[in-house]
């Protein structure tokens, strides 16, 4: 049997048990705490960025994938020469952990991203506003995820304290009607698919729901988004999951906004929406056996976060009839973090994403 | 969090571990051995007959289930008196371990089964056989399963070892056009669903297909099938899910053969074709929170076992756009052992049976 490790313990490694109970693969969690979201699975509890704890985990296991972005790369530098095989690659990881280096790379592929530019002083950040008709986005180039290194700026005074730490990613402000992401799986041997493009909506940077698939879309937007997708995870070698945020403009254009190289939130809709969900698709990706169906179960699906808690107890307020599904992440309550998800598939899209939200409201109403 | 405890370490057992995590419910397993199919969650190993083990495995539960039927009544008893909640309670799960029993109370009920006889003796044996036209069935009352301990008998000689052993059970060979199996889920507090009925195929009494719903059924069918699953759920104050085989005769009537109080073969077809599974709705009416919907998913859905082996290397020869779903249940190899299933949905029957049998049959290949 096949043993994967997952390095880090949130709720992506979590959502990975399930599946590969399913599919007979033995999953391996490095968790940072004893609490952690994927503790049924934890078989070692360590610091990811503690290289003898990193490489002690990687004993017996026959490949490693990670539920999140930030192992430093020395880790991963040590963790490859050991020559148990990374998915994705720390070379691909890389693009994705460094938006600079990530924007470079998307321009080198050809491919459209907003205007962007990188500063290191304050009078570079204020030229680049000039041009940008007094507005910007900046971000830290790496370490940020949920919103989290990311802010709307209108004067180089606005992220002082960021230019201190080293350069600043800017780019234009995007003029965007709604934002999508585009999920792909690609393995070793090159295989690779796509689901059709998903619809997100976020709130302060954080995802709070998603629709598969994105409703309204042409075939010209789904067939493109599909290409910016699979170009992208054979270009950088993807291997796993590949999520690319994008941008639809108001005047029809897709613009990449950002890459996450594992499952992504804005996939948890094809758990329930898609024959193969992006967490199945991840272990077959990366245990390199065929990849699953990408069609959906049904015309429509959504997703809807829920924040704050998730008590059991509310359960009891769900109809039965509103035929939801409930993903609890297995975290303590707190105010605003993200502890669940709720979905519905069905024929019509007003009705799926009514009881989505509708249930998920019932949970958001006890914080 | 609620914490659920599941003796017995089997298949069922591991099939809950995804809808478990999916829940936030915890679930803990008192396996037989290391190497349960359900290790994964194994936080006890022993003998579900020794009743300092199963006691010892009882603290710190919120609730006691069951992965298979053979837990002693004393075991039970002496469980019960630690006041921790069984479901299904003993005395419900006392007419799943003894099919005389189970038929008195079924006449009892006044549902409709096989002809039947208690038999103590070889004349009463024969004696039952000239009634029903030099042949019948016999079935020892306990502990069978999987086709294990019945037999089709025309003579007392047959079965001369049972009748040292106590009272058989004797039944009139039923006429049936096929066999088909009603799922019913109940929660303590009375809410009681049922999915529609499904057919089944078996070979040498093991369960090796299911089809959701069952083709051809008439609506009188479909109800009728509903309400006997109803009405013995009520009738036994049956907790968990309740899996009903059914005779469907050549004269189109319906005759009980036998009652599973727990997850069930046939239902394994509910994994991929219902809203919720079969496992999803026992955990939901062991913890009694709100049923989930029973409806289809598709049109169709078919689950096929797989026996002797399911290694991961066959998966390669599995296209991925056959699009079935794989359930390995984690076994080492062995000629006629059952070690998983293989499920198809979609819209045409035809196309959907094929599919998974296509998938089985890879496996199957392979011993």
């Amino acid at each position: 049997m096949t043993v994967i490790g997952v390095i880090g313990g949130g709720q992506l490694a979590r959502m990975m048990i399930g599946p590969a109970i399913e599919l007979g693969i033995e999953l391996r969690v490095l968790a940072e705490t004893e609490f952690s979201s994927a503790r049924d699975r934890a078989t070692a509890i360590g610091d990811y960025r503690d290289v003898d704890a990193v490489l002690d985990f990687a004993k017996g296991v026959d490949v490693i994938t990670f539920d999140h972005e930030h192992i430093p790369p020395t880790v991963l530098a040590a963790l490859d020469a050991t020559g148990v095989p990374l998915h994705p690659r720390p070379a691909a990881l890389a693009v994705a952990q460094d938006k600079i280096h990530m924007r470079r790379v998307l321009d080198d592929l050809g491919l459209p991203v907003p205007i962007w530019s990188m500063a290191e002083t304050a009078a570079e950040v204020d030229d680049f506003i000039a041009t940008q008709g007094g507005r910007a986005i900046a971000k830290t180039p790496r370490g940020g995820y949920d919103g989290k290194g990311v802010a709307a700026i209108t004067s180089s005074n606005d992220i002082a304290e960021w230019l201190n730490s080293g350069p600043v990613l800017l780019e234009e402000c995007v003029d965007f009607s709604r934002e999508l992401a585009q999920l792909v799986a690609r393995r070793p041997s090159g295989d690779t698919v796509t689901w059709p493009v998903i619809a997100t909506i976020q709130a302060d940077g954080v995802c709070t729901e998603a629709v598969l698939p994105a409703p309204k879309a042409s075939q010209r937007l789904i067939d493109d988004a599909a290409h910016l997708g699979r170009t992208i995870a054979e270009g950088l070698g993807v291997t796993g999951v590949l999520a690319v945020e994008l941008f639809e403009t108001t005047d029809d254009r897709l613009l990449i906004n950002e890459l996450a190289m594992r499952p992504h939130n804005s996939g948890h809709v094809t758990m329930d929406g898609s024959v193969t969900s992006q967490f199945e698709q991840h272990l077959r990706a990366v245990a390199d056996i065929p990849l699953g169906s990408t069609d959906s179960r049904n015309i429509w699906a959504a997703m809807v976060n829920v924040f704050g808690a998730m008590d059991t107890d509310r359960y009891r307020l769900i109809e039965a009839s509103s035929a939801v599904k409930l993903h609890n992440y297995g975290k303590d309550a707190r105010p605003g973090r993200k502890v669940g998800h709720v979905s519905a598939t069905g024929d019509e899209l007003d009705d799926v994403v009514h009881r989505a939200r509708a249930a998920a409201a019932i949970f958001s109403q006890s914080k």
